[in-house]
């Protein structure tokens, strides 16, 4: 069937490959080389995608820097040039400085150490003006780190492939690890593998029907099926012949965040390894005493033996 | 028609809750177990969904512990690193504390209270940061509270079923609550009811048809329509076996909101007890004596027997 | 052609009215009564849809309320909780209280004028609280009424029907007012009209089959055309009989900006007595001395007779 | 073909043009007449697409600006309502109200110098106000500017017209700049050239069927190919015939941006010279020594004889 060949933008180069072209996280094992840093570097995009820790300590270290500067400027231009500068050695006196820094860029101005002279005063001035660019632009990559609409998407560790409606299935499930509502989700399995073109290995893309392609709700868990049917390319697949041909699976996620409002996507992949054959999934869903429904999310990965 | 038997990701299991799955203000009958609270837990999402009151109180509670803390750091730092505390005795002390303390956090520094100390100074400048970040985080947690698109979409208390061109058909009426426009206005209802599967009940889906999926404009009411043909899953149902197979009737509605420029989401559901059979909805639209259109949203719910 | 029988979630007697039911700006003429007001009312909504000088005018005199009343607030807990109250009368005090009361709100914070009690102290706290809660507050609705995608389709006039490849075609101009661009841009046009329906007249929708729905560009007009064949419910219909059934054409455009990355809307609407027979439009694209093309897009409107 | 032109919303008076349409940087060649320059300006807009030097310039005059006004407000209102001030020369005590001024916009309020009269008060007031007003504009605006998703797709120098299974095609090659993902990448590609209609030579536009409309995945690079079989308007056209009709292809690429979470587009075109007969793409994807995949960003635009 040839319109179910579909490339996914990937170079038959990248056939030789043995490692996985999609990480379990999403990611891709790809590296960009030959442009200048500048042109795909982008500060916004690094300061918002980094973790808490990092972006914390970033605006500590930055505060103590810009200060540690302006101190020094301050110092530099004259001491005669502030009012309030108390210290008898030239560190202390560099420290009140520095102090005075903290209170023009925060804007929060005690006034107790005040420029008096021109010089100062300008300092003083661009200072004041660099500490609300710098509170706008932080409440700018605040806002963007929070409202950025991240799915939560959990999938289970391993695929399975295992009988279903009289054939076998390729199954994985998932289930959302958020709370907020995802809405109309929509999965895309593309199965990739190295297949004898004109005799020489060449790596090939087969996007597989899914049992159902989309659902309206997903409060609860989603056993993702592929039928193989006579028409898969899995179909009489062995175990042995999956992991041979270096065959991985390529999901995509897309689905509605009812919170934000926006749309969202989810990636994963299996290797053939990570394929478990003949083992389905266990049940996670209950009905707790009260009557309401229960889905146990630890459970997600368990799977047994048909 | 099997087509038209669609799961909404719900295990089979949930067929044996008589709760409803989906309340009528549109969250669901589920409880998950067996994530730890950080995984799915993210306080952005908390606080903006939190009631405005809840929100408030914490801004207040928040700010209030915040500046005793502080105070208390400065307390204990020493008040000879502190100029202008006036205080007598060590509870007025720890007051003038406090109130600088507010006067750093919200960089408002009246100055008359100032640090002179160089451990003050260090307390006091990250008390200014911590104050500018709080800005920085409230700001965008008040934008994305405000910025959030919400369809009101009003849903009449019951739905109905009545003759409908010839045959019956199962209705119920929406309206927008908001003055802001929705366009584009898309509807899915379905069916979730217990079934009779090889002897067994087990819980099925059925997307019922409608008369109309979609209108594009939405500035009046819209009773939508399921008309109760040959095809339907409800042909020849009556009262009591409609509520004996625990009938829901899942509605989901999605919309462009024109204000937001955003697509937005209503969710309801009618239990069988909550559809009402052979009434029809009363008319609300009226022509005002200056020839205006006028909807009356006070009697959407009114319905009378045919 | 029952399929083309389109009701746009109005009920049959909106038939009744005569009044236009959508006005040339795109706003509904429909009159909402019987919700409380709160149920409705937004503020962020109504802050963000005013016009600039009323907002700009809410901000000054909400400015002006706040400092009044604060002053009181300070003027009557005691001017002995103050320090640097100099005034004579107790005017001069007042309106001290009351700059003392911007200084706060602003988290100016001079310090000439400075809270010592622990009254005055609590009330600046909150005082300052109150102002960096409206700062961040101001912050996302001034962001809000920017950002907000507004499409600025300029529709021509009047709408014409005149000749076009062998029969007649129903006819309106639209071009992009901004100079942001936008891209994939999709018409809708219905015709509202009163029909005689078992002998009464009743108002139909009818979705008007375009000549082209959309187009990938809109940086010239775009003239959109409804073909009149004999599918068409204008087929044979003079001005006379146009004017008699009260028809009004409603258009939607929506848009992808390309500024914004958002989709936009526009709504207009043109009544029988806006649409010109036999007159078709002029041309205004030329070619400029540099070669480089030029629209003129004062003459959108101009029409003449064929 | 009939169904295969579709015209762009663009008159036929453009056919006279031998400017090109699109530029490579995706700008339309377009000049815009007619309107009053408020109707199209927004301030909002400009400073939003504004290169981020002039941006900053701006900010700095603008805030000198500001700050000489209010320094002469304050100066004309009177020494004598101002406490503080120090200075011997008229100018040196113009410059302290330039710094007071400067202190009151940027609510910094050291206080050393201070207003005491009404008149200055009520300047100040308004100045802080100001000062307020013009932060919480700015973190919209430098929000506006940082989280506008701005795909950068890099787009082959030439696009080339080659051998491709047994026909020939015409290619060109794109590849994602930026480390962001984009998913779900769509392409659509139209020409124009000059045709001769009824024996005047008329501006036609063709889309043009591509081998692949649309890919999953983006991480590499991706060549869109257009087979020129006999249903193609490429079908046996020659370069001199290409260039004689002054053929431009049009580009227009859409994608969802996975860090943004939304829809981005990308434009560019090709112009009868930039297109190479008989040469093809040189391979830029190899796999390194660790096994991971390698593209080469700075040989997009490399291409070969055949």
């Amino acid at each position: 069937m040839q319109r179910r060949f579909e490339d996914l933008g990937i170079g038959t180069k990248a056939a030789e490959s043995k490692v996985r072209l999609l990480n379990r996280d999403g990611s891709f094992n790809v590296r960009r080389k030959g442009l200048p840093f500048l042109t795909w570097f982008s500060g916004y995009h690094y300061l918002i995608s980094l973790p808490w820790w990092k972006f914390n300590l970033i605006i500590l270290f930055g505060y103590i820097a810009i200060n540690a500067l302006f101190g020094a400027i301050y110092f530099a231009v004259g001491l005669d040039q502030m009012a309030g500068i108390d210290g008898h050695t030239g560190f202390e006196q560099y420290l009140e400085c520095v102090f005075f820094s903290t209170q023009t860029f925060t804007t929060v101005g005690f006034g107790r150490t005040a420029p008096v002279g021109i010089g100062a005063n300008i300092v003083a001035s661009l200072e004041a003006l660099a500490g609300l660019v710098t509170l706008a632009f932080g409440t700018g990559l605040l806002y963007g780190r929070f409202s950025r609409p991240v799915a939560k998407i959990m999938f289970s560790e391993h695929a399975v492939i295992a009988p279903y409606e009289g054939i076998n299935g390729f199954m994985f499930r998932v289930a959302n690890q958020r709370k907020n509502q995802l809405i109309d989700v929509n999965t895309t399995v593309t199965l990739s593998r190295l297949e004898s073109h004109n005799g020489t290995p060449a790596r090939r893309f087969h996007v597989l029907e899914l049992e159902r392609k989309q659902v309206t709700f997903f409060h609860l868990s989603w056993t993702v099926v592929h039928p193989i049917d006579e028409s898969s390319p899995l179909y009489g697949v062995t175990q042995d012949q999956l992991e041979a041909s270096d065959a991985e699976f390529l999901i995509v996620m897309r689905a509605f965040d009812d919170t934000f409002s926006q749309t969202v996507h989810a990636r994963t992949s299996y290797k053939a390894k990570e394929v478990v054959f003949g083992h389905k999934f266990k049940g996670i869903i209950n009905i707790g005493q009260d009557g309401m429904t229960e889905i146990e999310l630890d459970k997600l990965h368990d799977h047994e033996q048909v």
